[in-house]
């Protein structure tokens, strides 16, 4: 249960809530920026109509309270004047990693021509062996954020670890938590403080539930900027790298307010299927795709096989768009965005 | 490998070829129905050119082999006049069970009016529990088959057990193989010698690999009309009754040249996200659906959380039909079927 | 809920109570055979008090209901005079595949002799590739009868099949329903009737509560000889061809009366590993290891991977012996049965 | 493939080998701390026999290396004193978390009085949900530190994040790595660098390959002293809350040269299954145990459902006793350690 509290409350009478809350022994967590007092095992609305203090009550029974529909009807996350969850169908692409800056300059400046309009890449990569490349880290940063700002793109890039937020923070507009930080609750508790949109992936084995209660440790810091990206998960078919559950997109409109995207990329971990599960994430009402794009797929430093060629990209574009408008979307990369903001 | 015969080959010929690959202790399969024989493990095509029995080598380093893509291009069924797999998209839908004349005649008339051809229903039903409804086995049948002719449809409905078989090809057009039988060997191999086209479901952890071998038992019998349908796959996720494994549709294509359709209803275990899923399922580019749907979806006798009403399917039609139009095909209720045949 | 009634009931009791749950719109299931009316779903024990046919009312709220310990503490299996889940443990033993005569006796000859009382064996193979060798069929039962009779063993064989059941019934002592078919429903209820132990192997993919339903169609046709065999689960992890669910022993023995054995040769996969799982069984409290054995492992037919040679088999008992006792039973093979029984 | 460099090589010789890798595009590492050179995926061991600076060549084409068992024999961790895969079964117990002064020395008195000397407890923990108990922090790891030193223990205690490393190695005697942590590879990559031994636990999702590569990460830093923990995968069946995977003991011994201990307690998620895992876990050749242990498990903070108490704690020490004794180890709780290092 949410108990939203008035505006600019009288002290005692929030003193006087908590203390009832604390005899009763109802465990309570009073959230000051977002002016709310969270009953997470709460299920009984009728004791609290006597407080003051209490603008209004979310009779909320599932483990995440503020991630729920319950709370709020729709979240509209804007970047830079770019809006992901408003109705647009948003197209991020770009390499897996920087790898130099001929390879990001080249796909940035691909990319913006065809409308897109945020650039993802890596600068720092969670890699399985110690003896892969783990990216071009700071420097990866730079470039990525120059490119970027050449082509008039925003930046999406990961968080890999906390010690590298303030780093990472200079140089992004959307800082995407991986799907192996899903679970990493004291990166997701530092992120609930910043003031920029984070992107987050679904743990490879993490259940929808968990993944709600991710992105409520970010909305219950005070951070209400998230976008929910589904990577595949993993099963017992190695017949592809992941199952990309696409089946997740109504599955959340019912249960959550946050936009959601789909990362068919790394979901089907085969450039051949990434445009027809494109599609598929379109037809089946996701908020947009973060596709991984490379100058030249058979080259690249990491997921060479998953990423398409810039023609491929092209084809995707022309077959999304039709595909699109059926379902009453517009993709962003067809919207021109007349004032757009710097970093 | 396969090497694919002469026509009418000569019996010395025939038995040259035989005796060598016995005494050179590589294991062959001769399928007399197909005029092939089939080495499943062997891999290098250079030895046998000087044997006139032969026709084509086809190198094929798959487990599966009939099933291969590298063997055939394309497999097109025909169910009475109407084409899977020949760039129709095929809507097939029906209760779960046949649970009495009204529910199922009331069914197939509202769907034959929809243009629906292919009408779905369980007679003999797998129940994870003793206690639950098991279906009305032969009276069900009886029923189906009515209706079906009634409304000029085309009935698909399971083949449970091989003891039932005689029976069920009295009744069905299509004889579908659950998915708990996708492991049944003896259950596939009959279904190779049968005349009728087979629905073989994914099982709810069967692998790839798996799925095409189970085909390969009923195609290495001498039945090529065989329409795979991928069901939901059992994940660690609770949040729905399995994940719909809707990637696996370009994957097939690569892979093999059997039409696949997509069964929404058990994919997600849930009436509310039946609809984006058909959609999704037409835009990954598959050749058809399979739905449940039943005249009071919460009174249903077994699956009533996936049921969907006859309104929800008549907007599930509404919607997908522009999907269906932008992904170059064309769905099979807006053709007219003039000469019908008859069981 | 379960209604036990009394030994012989007036025939206008017993339609008085079966009148009254009908009218009350009670789910419910006479099962003559033990006497008893299963309420599946009812949870309320105090309305049939006044029924004078009750003798005993089992309160159970799980979807199993025979099948629970709440109505059975335990159950023993006798097998011609030896008993499984009587506090010894037992150990069966045998090739994958029965391949010939030579192989089969020189097997039960060996394992007779180490004291081993079931002989198991293939005869009737469910094989993933058509193309694999799927058993010798009848001939395999005959050699394994009489493998068995000339060394004084029992017989455990797969039912592959419900049209097998006649032929099955011929040879076997207990009839193994494989991982497979544990879905199987319809072969299960037939099961139910005949008047022989049924080994019930675990679905690769099965549930507990899936796998205590199967028991449950056997229970509640009458037959209760129903010995468990955990033989792994299918996994993500490729490491393994299973996972060896040991954890299941305590559950299963919290949930059911029912003895549960161990197979870890397909629990494993691998041969080497084959010795300390079985240690790993006995020490969990497991009522017994099915494990294969062959006199040339690298030869087999079948699963060549996983069995293990004669020397590794006394090593086995030699290591287990001592793990058997510390745990307070005794290894089946250790005692002298006086009297046994033939066929 | 490894390359072991004599113990002080010429620069120059050292030089030339490196020189010649990078010009004939062999992928290579030199870690200077271990003298080697890892080739990652180099599997031709001839071409190096003429390189002076060259003392052993180890082939390997595994994708960890000096995890391999091919490298090294054996690994024993030294912790103050006592020894972890030196043939001893090492039993660390403790709560989940540290709640409080008096639940942390109440039981680590109980647990020094059975000869236990490893001390778990956690002071940061990773909870799914932000309205969960996180743990006392630094105060935890004080009150544990105090509680160990009195009663002559160890500490073994959670390094959740890399920004918490110094804390924590002011504190610990054996850092340990959470099952969400085994895929942070920036945080293993720091834990080379330490001097500390690190009890690596598998993720719930984590292949083997991917937990010995984890493994690796701290290996090619520099520290060799890691104990891998399994404690649980997650599976398609909600019965318990995870598949003990006690089958990867074998698995382990058989790939790798590291020590592995149990974790029954997450392993199985309920307190009446610790026990039978526990003797499962010994009979099956792990080395040692990691068990959760709370004077009052009902009234514990986390984990409730899973601790044991101090008499179950009791219950399971006096019947494991004789179950590793037929193993051929010894408890090390029975073992005296007369001079006992302090931190």
């Amino acid at each position: 249960m949410i108990l939203q509290l008035k505006p600019n409350p009288e002290e005692a009478d929030l003193a006087g809530l908590l203390e009832y809350l604390t005899k009763e022994q109802i465990a309570h967590h009073f959230l000051k920026p977002l002016q709310v007092v969270v009953l997470p095992k709460f299920k009984n609305e009728r004791s609290f109509s006597s407080f003051p203090v209490i603008q209004k009550i979310y009779p909320i029974d599932t483990p995440y309270q503020l991630a729920s529909k319950a709370y709020q009807e729709k979240t509209i996350v804007t970047v830079n004047d770019v809006s992901v969850g408003d109705g647009l169908f948003n197209i991020m692409a770009g390499p897996c990693s920087v790898e130099n800056e001929e390879q990001i300059f080249k796909t940035a400046e691909f990319l913006s021509k065809q409308g897109v309009k945020f650039l993802r890449g890596g600068a720092y990569k969670p890699r399985t062996s110690p003896y892969s490349f783990r990216g071009l880290e700071t420097e990866g940063l730079k470039l990525l954020r120059k490119a970027a700002d050449t082509y008039n793109m925003r930046v999406v890039t990961e968080i890999l670890d906390l010690s590298l937020l303030d780093e990472v923070m200079g140089y992004a507009d959307v800082l995407q938590v991986g799907s192996r930080n899903m679970h990493n609750f004291y990166l997701l508790h530092e992120l609930g403080k910043i003031n920029k949109p984070v992107l987050l992936k679904r743990g490879f084995q993490g259940k929808v539930v968990e993944w709600l209660l991710a992105a409520e440790y970010i909305l219950s810091g005070g951070n209400g900027n998230i976008i929910l990206c589904e990577r595949g998960i993993r099963s017992f078919d190695p017949s592809s790298r992941n199952i990309l559950d696409l089946g997740v997109v109504p599955l959340i409109r019912e249960l959550s307010h946050l936009p959601i995207i789909i990362d068919p990329s790394h979901g089907t971990g085969t450039a051949s299927r990434v445009i027809p599960s494109s599609l598929a994430a379109a037809a089946i009402g996701a908020d947009g795709i973060l596709v991984e794009v490379h100058p030249e797929p058979a080259k690249a430093l990491s997921d060479s096989e998953q990423a398409i060629s810039f023609s491929q990209f092209s084809q995707l574009i022309e077959q999304i768009k039709p595909v699109v408008k059926v379902t009453g979307k517009q993709s962003d990369i067809e919207k021109v965005i007349l004032k757009t903001g710097s970093l």
